[in-house]
């Protein structure tokens, strides 16, 4: 076993406290990473405020990894100690269902085993990235190029792959009109990577504030959804529009600015159902549509196309005393654009 | 101008009475149609109930035309006196916008116009197959193939295209599992002609009332709905689910349905949202869509893959004297599976 040091939480409405977690002893093909850096995600505060459904605590958060290998098992082929790598929002799943076979193994039909809050093949609970170490399957251990900093590559592990995978499934590209719909962790890495796969990109956001910052990142246009005249406006324009907000918005009013046979991508998860018109689908062939991360395979394409097009998230590095403090300033939406703890402070 | 027989309906409440309408003089590019036989949809029934907004009555539903050219404008090349054609749901567009452009004329950027209830090009009010001539420009006429009666091709220029168009274009064939949701008008013919394309088809109904029409059909395999381990069973199953029913239904228990990267076409259109889960989408990268009709190149298409395979609606013909009954028994769901109505009884 290696003893690893971790920020848990123990409630719901607890602050992080210093902790000791044991890692497996290392199996054939497990990796043992040394995490470098570990993003802060949506889905960990949900998760330790116990908002996703029932959590064993304490829990361990953090599924945006990037460290090194620093050592191997004895049928380990992949990787060797030194390598940089990353894991993501998932540490395994069966193999063997359809899905699976698909190289999706986000959808894998007997449930994927998540980084942190589920149970493992052992039958022992998960514990994420807030810790100095994790042994990972080798199979669901990705590469990080060496032009992406580690710290810079963790948020790809969720934010990037959670926006790389609908917009490459839904084909933006060129001739295509893409929307954003918010401008946070996941939605500025959706508009860097929509602007590289060379499609037109607008960014939808509650405010202007950022808009300096979206054109930046690749935007040719950027409004204002709390302006109704952008609804009419760009009625009817959009190939495809990625909705990175969980919070409940008015649907149909984003539905209404696809084009013919255009698409409607939440990666975002509102607690809450929301009411789709049929009218509003019906008259264009549009779909509303969802999408959850993306598959091992696909993520090691999303970092190697990171790597050809020089995109790395805008990411501020905070030390592991600062975990509560960011909860709070994301959950305030005062981020720009993704909080990465520097594991060398735990 | 041509003086028509009709029946009219004078307001939301009122019986349909015997009528005469004008139809316009010849265009060059007009033909004139003899009506010998119109479908009753349900459509037709919430427009003449003014329950899709204001109508202005008198108005004569029907857009499930089939009959005979009577007469044709100086310079109509597809159609000569003597051929027997079909008018579905529209009579018109702008022709010239993207969609248009596409063969898409029913997504036209202007909005194509309506068969009835619609204002044409003349700016004069459109009015529908309930009458005994129709003129319509010949780019919205389609050719009814030899081998299909007339009074069974009636129902093909709404329920026909309305299911055909969403089975060809999300790829119902072999290997698909297409799941039909509805055993009515639009149901029927969605089941003979999925299973015609080569898909596995299961229906969906509320009951298994219908099970042995639906077995001869095409369908493979029929649940009842009201059934709640139909949806444990079925779970994670269909490529795609064309949802023929106009009622608001649970839209989660028919998502949860859905195989990875499954679609669920809504073809009616309740009047009230669909509350829609993200959750439900979210994990098999599932699409919610609407499908409204069919281009007029595709309408001649489907007619045409109707007449290869043999396929047919299932029809009771009635007299203009039933229509009123005929609403009352579509509206409890007491026909097999559409009305026509012989419009020599007019």
């Amino acid at each position: 076993m290696v003893t690893a040091k971790a920020r848990a939480v123990n409630g719901p409405d607890q602050s992080f406290r210093a902790a000791e977690i044991e890692r497996r002893n290392l199996d054939v093909s497990d990796v043992l990473i040394e995490i470098k850096f570990a993003g802060i995600c949506h889905s960990d505060i949900h998760t330790a405020h116990g908002e996703w459904g029932e959590v064993n605590y304490p829990l361990v958060p953090g599924h945006e990894i990037a460290g090194i290998v620093s050592e191997v098992g004895s049928e380990v082929t992949k990787y060797k100690v030194g390598d940089r790598v990353g894991v993501g929002c998932m540490v395994d799943s069966c193999g063997e269902c359809e899905n699976c076979q698909k190289g999706e193994e986000q959808y894998c039909l007997k449930g994927n085993i998540p980084t942190y809050a589920g149970v493992d093949k052992y039958g022992e609970p998960t514990q994420g990235g807030y810790s100095s170490h994790i042994v990972v399957t080798e199979d669901f251990v990705v590469r990080i190029p060496d032009n992406i900093e580690l710290d810079a590559a963790a948020p790809l592990l969720c934010a990037g792959i959670t926006t790389y995978s609908p917009l490459n499934h839904w084909n933006a590209g060129p001739g295509k009109k893409v929307a954003v719909v918010g401008m946070g962790g996941l939605g500025h890495v959706a508009v860097k990577i929509a602007h590289a796969m060379g499609a037109e990109v607008t960014v939808l956001s509650q405010t202007l504030n950022k808009k300096e910052d979206g054109l930046a990142f690749g935007a040719e246009s950027y409004y204002a959804t709390s302006d109704s005249e952008t609804f009419e406006k760009l009625a009817g324009t959009f190939d495809l529009i990625i909705n990175t907000v969980s919070a409940k918005i008015d649907i149909n009013a984003y539905i209404s600015l696809l084009a013919l046979d255009g698409t409607l991508v939440n990666v975002g998860a509102p607690a809450e159902p929301l009411e789709v018109n049929a009218f509003s689908l019906i008259p264009h062939r549009r779909s509303f549509a969802g999408s959850m991360i993306g598959g091992i395979r696909e993520t090691q394409e999303m970092l190697d196309f990171c790597a050809e097009h020089s995109i790395a998230p805008q990411i501020e590095v905070i030390s592991a005393d600062q975990i509560d403090e960011a909860y709070e300033r994301v959950l305030a939406s005062d981020v720009k654009y993704r909080f990465v703890i520097d594991n060398s402070t735990l």
